[in-house]
């Protein structure tokens, strides 16, 4: 969903940032020169300290001016004639950086099922290869939302001398409720016989089943309130009667009510833009991350922090709840950091950065 | 779940009732002399003047003893010395009444994908016709949780003069966010290939499908906070490792975190427990259930009233919300009903008028 009446920027540059070398991943695996697909709005002075990088959520692209417009349009929360806007493709994805459906340069096969898991960290290491590579020593500002904020929050980790401030939006780690989320969404996806144990041919994807996985994260992006008020129990807008029987008598099917032709029509929508298997990697992705893998206490993991980090819940959102945000930031901040956070009071729930961004720039100016 | 400590009563009595005409449905069809399994708990007095009903859940059964141990046990809501309780077994339910896997007495075939719909106005007139064969001319109470507190108050819209009071629990008509839940539970089960549009062999339901549409109700069953404290972010306790490789060395899947342990072991239990198309059936009694309609107004229907009314939030419930159940009290209540509100403070959610017995029978002691 994006917000209304901002036209989508477009990119200054979009293209191809292969390493030359193998990226060493957090499971011990490796991948032989992976691919970085990114986009750049606006441009990089000559000072090369006006860099800012977006970090984008499950399904995103690197293309943040068709999903964030509000946010790079003028009086937004970022200026294209100041600011140079970078955004990264996840590794694992399917919009262009390496992923499921890409060929493994060491076998010159299709990674299918074979993908090896593919961390938050690893990728923040992977993005850092790439603005090195474009001499970018420093980031004025990361930010995203969900597992954008993620990845925003890890930069401040990882390289605490190169980020300068933090936008985290609508995250903390998983919880117990998200990663029981994930897990049906992955079943959903795994019983689809099409999915063949990951091995589908691109034209013959597993569409059931990435639509119910996708059917069952609407649940969690958006909230009870937004659905009661929206679509209540009315039945389903292109006349289906929901107490009605089937075509040949039965009643175990019937008519559908409004939310449920919505859901069906959201999971149509997202079969033919997203690939089962990258979903299930960036699954992975997103309830490994853990920022404190690795250290000793969250005062080790957080205290190395120097950017100044803000951090935003979303008052209806079930998935990321506001108070786990809030909590998590205030542990982030006992360590020493400098991390406030603010509240968007929304209906909009999980979804609201993405659907309310007018808000968002207000929160955050 | 069922409250520990209280040894299960065993029934009385526990046979089926069928109705020796015709039951004209809601839907237009009819079935053909149905079968109403019940149970029966202590003993009806002389005067015929201390039945109690219990209306059981989507899953449930007319054993109420063994869902429901502590409302039944000494000390309890009911008294086995006292009251006479009756539980019957859902129309389209597989424990013992006339359901998708029954034979329609007029074709001689069993129902499938055949079975109508079937509402809870219809389950209600069915109750009445058993409690006339008993006869049982009026309820002392009638009671029950989720779907069975939709009966409940059936029962005393339906029947004004037969009932004395009427408990509801964790209900009120299905919100878009409960409504969504069932169409995805629906769609896990239809897209099942076993599940063959309902025609399949009892010896080869669609286990799979139905194990995920429990598992997606799981979810809506307990509470975030619940599932926080009994599995937080903890590999599962098998020994599996949420960051491993998959065994031959992907990482699309890996191992499974405890709370998605504990959902795969819920699906697996249901699976040998209910059938797919009962499943269905219910699901449709449930998200149709509207007390409004037929009627002009709130008014006119709920006017009719003359049972005392006590409707029971549960405070984490988020398939049923507390404010919901009140609201709706308080609706009934402004059309001159004696309808009070309670709240029982619980973290186990929807589920805990089974998981947590002894609180609700202080609460409505």
């Amino acid at each position: 969903m994006q917000g209304a009446g901002a036209k989508a920027p477009q990119p200054t540059y979009e293209g191809d940032f292969v390493l030359d070398e193998h990226l060493l991943l957090d499971c011990g695996r490796t991948l032989a020169g992976p691919t970085l697909h990114y986009a750049v709005y606006g441009r990089l002075n000559a000072a090369r300290d006006n860099a800012v990088l977006v970090c984008h959520a499950l399904s995103g692209s690197a293309q943040v001016g068709a999903w964030w417009p509000e946010i790079l349009a003028p009086g937004g929360l970022l200026s294209l004639e100041h600011d140079c806007v970078l955004c990264v493709n996840l590794l694992g994805s399917c919009y262009g950086s390496t992923g499921p459906g890409s060929v493994d340069r060491e076998t010159g096969e299709v990674y299918g099922a074979d993908f090896p898991l593919v961390t938050i960290r690893d990728n923040v290491r992977a993005q850092t290869r790439l603005l090195d590579s474009l001499g970018i020593k420093r980031l004025r500002l990361a930010l995203g939302g969900s597992i954008g904020g993620m990845q925003a929050l890890e930069w401040a980790i990882l390289n605490p001398d190169r980020v300068e401030r933090a936008v985290i939006i609508g995250v903390a780690p998983l919880s117990a409720m998200g990663i029981a989320l994930n897990h049906l969404q992955r079943k959903a996806i795994q019983q689809d016989p099409a999915w063949d144990g990951g091995r589908y041919l691109p034209q013959r994807p597993p569409r059931q089943g990435l639509a119910l996985a996708r059917q069952i994260a609407m649940l969690s992006y958006k909230s009870a309130s937004l659905f009661d008020e929206r679509f209540g129990r009315n039945p389903n807008r292109n006349g289906e009667d929901p107490r009605a029987l089937d075509d040949l008598g039965g009643g175990l099917i019937g008519g559908r009510f409004d939310i449920a032709g919505y859901l069906d029509h959201q999971g149509k929508r997202f079969i033919d833009r997203f690939d089962a298997n990258a979903y299930l990697a960036i699954l992975r992705t997103m309830e490994t991350w853990d920022p404190l893998h690795g250290f000793a206490s969250p005062t080790e993991a957080f205290s190395r922090i120097r950017a100044r980090l803000s951090f935003v819940g979303i008052s209806s959102d079930w998935l990321f709840p506001p108070e786990s945000v809030r909590h998590f930031a205030y542990t982030i901040r006992s360590a020493g950091v400098q991390a406030d956070y603010r509240e968007m009071t929304s209906d909009h729930g999980h979804d609201a950065f993405l659907a309310e961004q007018s808000e968002l720039v207000s929160l955050l100016a």
